[in-house]
Parts: structure tokens; C-alpha cells; sequence
């Protein structure tokens, strides 16, 4: 497998071609941004962590049935992955009230819902990512009525794992963000990064923030955060 | 029927107790606000035109089977309605493009969907009627999931019912907004009004804006505006 030229850089990784038309190279970055690109840092090891975590859990979403674009980590910071086309829709799905869910609703932080929430923004950094729901992904014609349903049902199981996962480390997984793609063949996998730069993450007794909230809020520690993540989903496999 | 003292006052209609106490009477205004009240303004003769409107279109839903909150029209700007508390979410049906829609998703206005949408806003001036989807709405408790299937359903019967009368009127209806209310036994019904204020109509050849844009935007011919469609549907009954 050769890594050939750069595609994309990205706020937080960068893609590469490589000799084999259907697969690319992720690379990631310490380098984090949060409200939209308006804070820029550094987060020193964050690209080893959240390789390492993504592929970890791509491993476990994929041993439950859900196709997901992972296929080899390369290195550190590298990892094969199948080629795809970004679905243009952020999916988040929520347990806990936090972050822009709080905010806009004039909720506080850490009401656990009867259910989870699932919620979709339009992706695209000069609109801000708005929210929009399934009516107008349509509309917009962003996915098909199939490619919408299927991204539901796969974005509900895969909060079933990790919730039941990160609980197991003694962590909250109280919100997250994941993004689909299209294969060349329009299989719809898993695609991006599973990580505390994509995660609401507490610990479970002391409700500490464990992820990237450390950074936006300018709460200290972010360095130790993830790290102290990274341990318990060793110890975890460890056990 | 007595009329009693006044309930509330809204931005365009006051609600007044009677001697029964499950029957209100709604009392239209000609007053006009846009922005969520940043802008203010009158427009002659619109309480009259969006009285009769509501109520004229409110007997067509209630006979093609959907449950309202018509009771009478009592005068030219007073009708009496069965008591409900408000669902806090107002529900928006789109046919095309325009509005915040267009803005919020950076697409022009006048582009016809395959299907309509549906997308609910949370009730709430101090947080500026965030847009929130089903889930969100259980997860606040703001409606239950059996009120929310019917909400649904009753809208796009809605839609079909004044889509088709207002292209017998050679106007197109582009998007427009209900509120429902829950009887004291709890039964979901339509309530609020129908008109200029609430819809977006377009002349169907001219696409001249028939509706509160005119005020919104600053275009001028307001009262003509809302003048204009009344006319056109009282000439379709004439026929």
C-alpha cells in the first residue's frame, strides 16, 4: 500500500490517495478548533489518541454488523480506510442535555432523557452547520428516504455499543456526533472519527468532563482528559 | 354568551373569558410584528380579514374531518373557540423554498419540493423559536409521542385542504404555520388562526407575494395584499 498525494486537510486530519483507487489514508492531527473554526489549538498527542480510540471502537461497531470505512491501522496517527463519498449530514445523537442542545432550549446540562435524541446539521461550515430534520435532508436532497433510514438505525445501534462500552469504563457517554458515506457501490458505512473531539464524554461518578469540552470551555487538563479516556478503554480490553 | 375579562394579549389577537368555562373568545388586532417583535407595525383592516379568513377555512378542516377550535363567529373581529392549552411547538408545512428556510440552508426561494416538509419550533419568544424535530420535543416533554403522530397527520391533511382551495384561488401556498391545542379532555385540535400572518401565498402566475412579507420586507401594498386574497376567496364561494 503506497501513500500517494494529499486529498483534503481537514480541521483535525488529513486524507491521502494511496495506489488502490477504493482506499484512502487518514493521518491525524493534534491540532483542535472548536465554534466552527473561530478557537484554534493544540492538543499535544490527541492525533495518536483518537486514531487509536476511533479504530478501536470501528473494530467493536463492525464485530456488532454495522459496515463501518476502517481497514487497517497503519501507524500512530495512520489508518487505511475505504473510499467514500461524506454524506452531507452530522448525526448526533443525544443522552444527556449538554452543549448546543442545553443552549438552545434553555435546558441545563445533564437532564438524561427516556430516550435518545437523534438530530441532524447540514453540513457546511459557511452556514454553520444548521440543524434540520429528515423533511428537509430530503427536500435539500442531501440522502434518499433509504440512505436516511439506514443512517437512523445504524446511528441508534451504535449509541447502544458505545453507551454500554464507555459505561463499562466507568464513563458517561452523554452525547456524540458521527458522520456516514457512500462506498462507490452506495453501501452506506460508518465513516470520520469516534473520539473525545467528537464525544460528550463524563466520568460516571464525578461527572468530570473527559473530552473536548476541556478545550472550548477552557477548563484545563484537556491533555490529561483524553488521556485518562484512552487508559480506561485499555484497562478495559486489558481485563 | 357573555364575554368577560381579557386572558391574554398576543401579538396580533386578545383572548377574553366567557361565562362558559370551556369557550373563549378571540378578539383579532390589526397590529403586525416580524422578527419575534423586534419590528412592529399596523396594518388597517387585517384583524377583520384574518378573522373571517381563519374562520372560513377552519369550518373547511373541521368538515373534511379534522378537529378544530371554531365554534362561531360572534363579529367582524371577535369569534368564540373552545378553551385549549397551546402544544408549545408551532408547526411549519413548506411546499417550496422561502423564509428561513432559504436562509437557514442557503438555497433560493420559489424551489417546489418533490414532497412537503414539516418541522416544529419550539414556542418560546425568550429563546427565539428554536427549531427542534420529534425527538427533541419527547425529550422535553413538550408533547407526548401519541400527540405528535397526530400533530403530524392533522398538518399535512392540512396541507392537502388549503393547497388545493388556494390553487382554486390561483394562489399558490408556500409554507404557512398551525398551532394545536388540547382540549380539557385532552383531544388534540387545531387552534390559532389561518391567514396572511400565518401563510405564505403567492399570486400562482406573478408569484407576487400575497402575505406579511409585504410588511416583513418592507414591499409595500400591505392592506392591498391581505384585501387581495380575501377577495379571491370570497369570489370562490361565490361561484
Amino acid at each position: 500500500m503506497q501513500k500517494l498525494e494529499q486529498l483534503y486537510e481537514g480541521k483535525a486530519k488529513k486524507v491521502f490517495r494511496t495506489d488502490d483507487p477504493e482506499l484512502y489514508i487518514v493521518d491525524y492531527k493534534d491540532d483542535a478548533t472548536a465554534f466552527n473554526g473561530l478557537k484554534k489549538g493544540t492538543i499535544a498527542g490527541k492525533g495518536v489518541i483518537n486514531n487509536q480510540m476511533t479504530n478501536h471502537l470501528m473494530r467493536r461497531i463492525e464485530k456488532a454488523g454495522i459496515p463501518t470505512h476502517f481497514v487497517q491501522e497503519l501507524s500512530e496517527r495512520e489508518t487505511l480506510v475505504k473510499k467514500v463519498s461524506i454524506v452531507p449530514l452530522e448525526v448526533i445523537i443525544r443522552n444527556l442535555s449538554a452543549g448546543s442542545f442545553a443552549k438552545r432550549y434553555g435546558v441545563e446540562e445533564g437532564i438524561v432523557f427516556d430516550a435518545p435524541t437523534i438530530e441532524f446539521s447540514y453540513k457546511n461550515d459557511e452556514l454553520g452547520d444548521p440543524l434540520l430534520n429528515s423533511y428537509h435532508a430530503l427536500a435539500l436532497k442531501l440522502a434518499t428516504a433509504e440512505e436516511i433510514e439506514t443512517i437512523k438505525k445504524y446511528a441508534f445501534a451504535v449509541n447502544d455499543i458505545l453507551k454500554a462500552f464507555w459505561a463499562e469504563c466507568g464513563v458517561t457517554l452523554v452525547d456524540f456526533k458521527l458522520e456516514f458515506g457512500r462506498l462507490t457501490d452506495g453501501t452506506i458505512v460508518l465513516a470520520d472519527e469516534i473520539s473525545p473531539d467528537t464525544c460528550r464524554l463524563w466520568d460516571e461518578k464525578t461527572h468530570e468532563k473527559l473530552d473536548k469540552d476541556r478545550f472550548r470551555r477552557d477548563l484545563g487538563g484537556v491533555e490529561g482528559a483524553y488521556a485518562e479516556v484512552m487508559q480506561r478503554l485499555l484497562a478495559h480490553d486489558a481485563d
